[in-house]
């Protein structure tokens, strides 16, 4: 794939997403009607929950306080931030580690820049006493009240809450699927033809990966990208919800890391457009190079992997 | 001033702001023709310069490496940061500490987060040794490739590289003054009516309060606020310049902190749309409440002083 073709592709992509916010919008059946209103809330430091052992610098988190009766579960909880995160965290604002994976938190659009996952045959096992009905979307309290989104800034949005980090891929145990669902891991999605369809598709995809692989990371974030308009300028454009202001992605990414059962690497990369797809569209339209996704994201990822070392991007020989 | 006051105040604001950017291309003479080209420049990763001293966490750096041979100036700069950061850092993401101030970058808008100076009568005073003249606007070679902005991301865009840390704040050495023309501490500015005057007039407001206060703390940075449209739904929208996509703000913040010679302390804080602004328009128009600017910018501001204890907000007894 050329680099044109390349450049070709991502403008459709962008272009297509804009009329992604219209598309999107048949599913809304109520207007946002509180919005905006960044000054009548209250300066409640109150409501601010800054946990014991949450900030380093005060803006790395680890999701759990360790319990002081449990000393080995901070062993057991920083090894498996360290095999996550093996190669290489993509930035470091307001770092969050959960259970079984790690987030980093945009104060200003209220959605993630990235969360990071390790996928394994044995961690996307299902497991019967896990069930995902059990799950509630909640506010993350370890971010300040305000930057944090609420339930109440999706509602009536017409946009799906969307996982960044599967509930699918977090089965192992009850509360590793629990910590999917804190609103810090949530993007607002288009939901039916998006989140319901063809970015499912995608996790599905991710998953099977492991049948293939032992081993399986995975970087996913949202994309506010430019596009072009009438005047002949590049502008980014997004839609805000709720009274928090959460930020409407134009795109989502994912960046995934293969290894396999003899050492080797590969690399796949996805950017797809906020809107409904196509179901048959394939997945392989939605590739595009990493260093296309970094530019625009301001991250860089998996950075302790020359690239030219991979085996494969996108399925091509390197 | 009461909350609606001001919710309308922002509004007001915001929805000019958009209106600036057809008034601010009347400046425009020539189309930017290179743009949105996230591809075409390999990941050279050759050109980025890692600095013996520079990363710390990948993210906070110094500016300038410190030699071997003047074990002395550590320590001098360390503390230098140490006062300009006396009130706490609004957010960590970034963070690039010069000789005279700090700065903390957005790797995703090519524009800073915020920018941090003190200013004191002695700082502020004119030096004839330093000529403004010979600083040269320069790309910031401690930010990786795909993330720097450069002079010709500006070239014929139609807007001012404006200063966010003022080159006028910065005259005891030629260094400190030089250190202000990094394109890491520019953001794309309306020149005429804006930065050239009004901005420029704020600029100046905040030296002079050095005549009255032996210590003046001042954050400054960008915005990219949300406007109602059409559809009655909010949308953050704003025009990105060169190959590079450099964010142009909607609006900007200034947040400034004054201790009184009997250790008082107030603070101002305005918030300017990015647009040719009226001579006649008093700075007070512009003032808002700094939490306003905080829930927008994703940042917390003087987080170290509690707020009911300043004796005044914006010129009013708290």
């Amino acid at each position: 794939m050329s680099s044109k073709n390349v450049m070709s592709r991502l403008l459709v992509l962008s272009s297509v997403g804009f009329g992604g916010y219209l598309t999107g919008t048949y599913l809304e059946r109520k207007k946002v009607t509180i919005a905006g209103d960044y000054v009548n809330s209250a300066r409640s430091h109150e409501s601010f929950c800054s946990k014991p052992g949450l900030p380093i610098f005060g803006t790395v988190s680890a999701a759990t306080p360790i319990p002081a009766d449990s000393p080995s579960s901070a062993v057991v909880n920083v090894s498996r931030v360290g095999q996550i995160m093996k190669y290489g965290f993509p930035g470091l604002d307001n770092v969050r580690s959960f259970d079984d994976y790690v987030l980093s938190y945009d104060r200003r659009t209220r959605v993630a820049h990235w969360v990071f996952e390790h996928l394994t045959p044995q961690t996307i096992k299902h497991n019967d006493a896990v069930d995902r009905a059990k799950c509630d979307f909640k506010p993350d309290e370890s971010i300040h009240p305000f930057f944090r989104s609420l339930n109440s800034d999706y509602k009536g949005s017409g946009f799906d809450r969307g996982h960044l980090a599967a509930a699918g891929n977090h089965r192992q145990e009850q509360k590793h699927c629990d910590q999917t669902f804190f609103l810090t891991n949530m993007a607002p999605q288009v939901g039916v033809g998006f989140n319901r369809d063809k970015w499912n598709d995608l996790e599905r995809y991710v998953r099977k990966l492991t049948k293939q692989y032992p081993n399986v990371y995975c970087c996913t974030g949202p994309l506010y990208l430019p596009r072009r308009e009438d005047d002949g300028k590049l502008y980014v454009k997004y839609q805000v919800i709720g009274s928090n202001n959460v930020a409407v992605p134009t795109h989502f990414y994912k960046i995934i890391v293969m290894e396999t059962s003899d050492g080797k690497l590969e690399m796949e990369s996805f950017v797809l457009p906020n809107q409904k797809i196509d179901n048959e569209t394939p997945l392989t339209m939605f590739q595009v190079p990493p260093e296309t996704v970094e530019r625009a994201a301001g991250l860089l990822f998996f950075d302790k992997l020359a690239r030219n070392k991979l085996a494969k991007i996108n399925g091509k020989k390197v």
